[in-house]
């Protein structure tokens, strides 16, 4: 607790200038690249600092003067709203200036290689690179293409750290405490940057956790990392204490490692009936947007053990953190 | 006039924050969806609010802090660039944050539904939403949706009602009044929201309105809600204190509802020689873009008769007027 | 000197609001539409003028409330999203609003023509317009229509004065003066507006320019505009101070005009072979983005005579120039 009160110090209150942190960051990176880098103290200190930026969102006057002056460059060069958006917001509650560079139009489209675009942004000024991109390693590419610091915001099937810190972040709030559950990953794992950095993040802070899909979506050579893998959510529904839904993406069924919708649907979609042999209490995550009756039923999305408006309430808390201590990290 | 000194007093001075209002709002609603739901009293007081709001755009700092640290989104599901700039614009001289939540690229296009969407929306801790949608009913449905404040930017054939409100503040500068005015609408009625929510704001300000257009575009059924049906301009261009051309919606013309382009222009285009018919101070109006040489001539358009381009400049006090009081209705 | 200083204190130093320049400023037009109708004192001034803003985009607050409350409208109506991107940050680096109007989903697209288009804008309160347009002379003909500034950002093959503004403050800035040295625009000059815009700013700076390419990218007639033209880079190589390559713009080679790809940079490419042949000091320009191996190998664009990032770095400190002296010039 002494932690979240220094970081709370080390977040400016209010409309007041930001006040310098009592004790040194425990965070010392310009970079959020991937969870699997980042130590349990440093992602406990981001979600500490995350709950101390969380009150600002709740206030008429959403604004803190952090970030005031610094530049925020969205680089999305792959579709996203809601991602974009979320930094947008966060860019916006910490007084930063922010600019969307999208692909489309722009001089990648003419043919000019990643690298070269980004020490072009760079070049203009820039203090934060919001970046997603289709490649896996594309963020670690731009970190080590720039000096300003570089925030992954989805990378190929490698990593979405933002969405692991907001989804430990909601278990924490929801539960307490993440040590000690029990937390299964259901769906299309192999090809999930949101499972891969839930399953570090996860780990790190003493969870334990359960893959769970079909064979050809849940390899058993992810047990090499520590965790269990199953087939049978049936089997396992009863001892989970957060069920974390992937998002299935559609345009994958056609192929032939995966089983129809119908099928995927009937052996682990959330169901009222399914739920019923879950334990009460259990805690239902989805980093949206959901197929309504794939992954789960409106019962089950909008019902009393789902979380999952709160994960976008909390990603933006995230997002603060992570801007304002990558910032802070860089001397700025 | 003491009620516009009262919207004058609510509405902040200069770069000082806002002064309590001396008197309580007669605005009391969150949301605007449609000026049928709105009383005579609320629309005057609206125009009232925008007044004093209208000289914040012709100063050099365009800037009052009413709406600081506040959130705008606006999610524009239907293309528009204008509609979408003047609600922009608003919100920044207001100082709230704006973002754009296009559809393009969104988590709409991935499946998911607009109520996930809205709900997701409000979930980033947004104070007001501007939404225009191709569904009539898109905005009446957000609103049930969300806690925040929902402004309708246009929903199908149903309403755009900051347009009537517009289109009333403008009659209202110009002529010192709407009562006892006779307004033509003229052109595609049976498809226009424009058309829809000036019929039900004139009425409400005592205005007589008459329809004007092929029997195809504007049925007599329209005569229930208290207006004159004519299909022939010529025949009552004489008695009209306001023509408010619609905009021809050029895809619609190869239906069978539409005449051909030449003769819906020799029937109804504002010509200089038709002209000559209406009274001297008529005032012409077009919510834009115009299709010069079709709804009026570029004469006519760019004539002294015509406030087209005032009406733009309107647009945003009676903006800037709508979101300021609905966020205060909303007690943000 | 005393001129940068004058400029320096016209530009409001930090935080504190802009104090009024101590002697009249040498520029006084609101619109920045070609070097062609620019003296050279007036680009001088703009020079100075961007010297004392460089460094706001090195401090942590990259702002000066120069702008405060001015609106900034881009109206990109061809694709760019690096100059459209420069011009953001130099406005939001000034703290004016911003807003863009695209081509896409607007008006324009729905058949409104370029002139309502600005009117409409210019009815909403902008102050300043930046407008990029394949026609050209499409930002002289906005200049017409509306009373707000008007800054070129490319229209057509005509200018792009900003872009020759920040080479020369780039050549200025490494080289000490303009005057008197020897510079190359090289490649397709008759379709560049980058290389007019160089073209005026470098003779009315006293430098003495040289176009080189092949006969059909550079025709004898420019020869009356008082350069010299010339069809074989190694032919003068050794002579010149500076070498600004233009952008091979792919989509024209299987045209007639153009050679092969690897014929023009086979005679006209810039590789390390070709650069031993030139002064060790020669400056290499671009304005971007660049197809490496094409216009130059991948070592001359990273070596030690390459300004091409600091040019980037550079047009934002000249936009924000060019921003601040013309809404100065339209006193507002």
């Amino acid at each position: 607790m002494s932690r979240t009160r220094a970081a709370a110090r080390g977040a400016p209150p209010g409309a007041s200038a930001p006040a310098p942190p009592a004790e040194p960051s425990v965070w010392r990176h310009r970079n959020l690249l991937a969870l699997e880098d980042v130590s349990a103290d440093e992602i406990a200190y981001i979600l500490d600092t995350a709950e101390a930026f969380r009150d600002v969102s709740t206030r008429s006057v959403k604004k803190v003067p952090a970030l005031r002056g610094r530049v925020v460059v969205n680089l999305f060069l792959e579709d996203s709203t809601r991602t974009r958006t979320s930094f947008t917001l966060a860019a916006q509650r910490l007084s930063a200036d922010i600019v969307d560079f999208t692909g489309r139009g722009s001089s990648l489209s003419k043919g000019e290689n990643l690298r070269d675009t980004l020490r072009n942004i760079e070049a203009m000024g820039v203090d934060l690179l919001v970046i997603r991109h289709e490649a896996s390693g594309a963020a670690a590419l731009a970190a080590r293409c720039v000096q300003c610091c570089v925030i992954n915001a989805g990378d190929g099937r490698h990593e979405h750290p933002t969405q692991g810190l907001l989804d430990l972040f909601t278990i924490r709030q929801m539960r307490g405490r993440v040590a000690g559950l029990h937390v299964a990953i259901v769906g299309d794992v192999a090809n999930s940057r949101v499972a891969r950095s839930n399953l570090h993040g996860l780990l790190k802070l003493g969870a334990s956790v359960t893959l769970v899909g079909p064979t050809t979506l849940v390899p058993r050579a992810f047990e090499q990392l520590g965790v269990r893998v199953c087939h049978d959510l049936d089997a396992v529904i009863g001892e989970l204490d957060v069920i974390n839904m992937l998002r299935i993406q559609q345009e994958r069924v056609s192929s032939n490692v995966f089983p129809s919708i119908e099928e995927y649907t009937r052996l682990f979609g959330l169901t009222p009936q399914r739920m019923r042999r879950a334990r009460p209490d259990v805690l239902v995550l989805h980093p949206g947007p959901i197929n309504r009756g794939i992954e789960m039923t409106a019962d089950v999305a909008d019902g009393p053990n789902s979380a999952i408006l709160r994960q976008v309430t909390n990603g933006l808390a995230v997002r603060m953190a992570v801007l304002f201590l990558c910032n802070q990290a860089a001397g700025r």
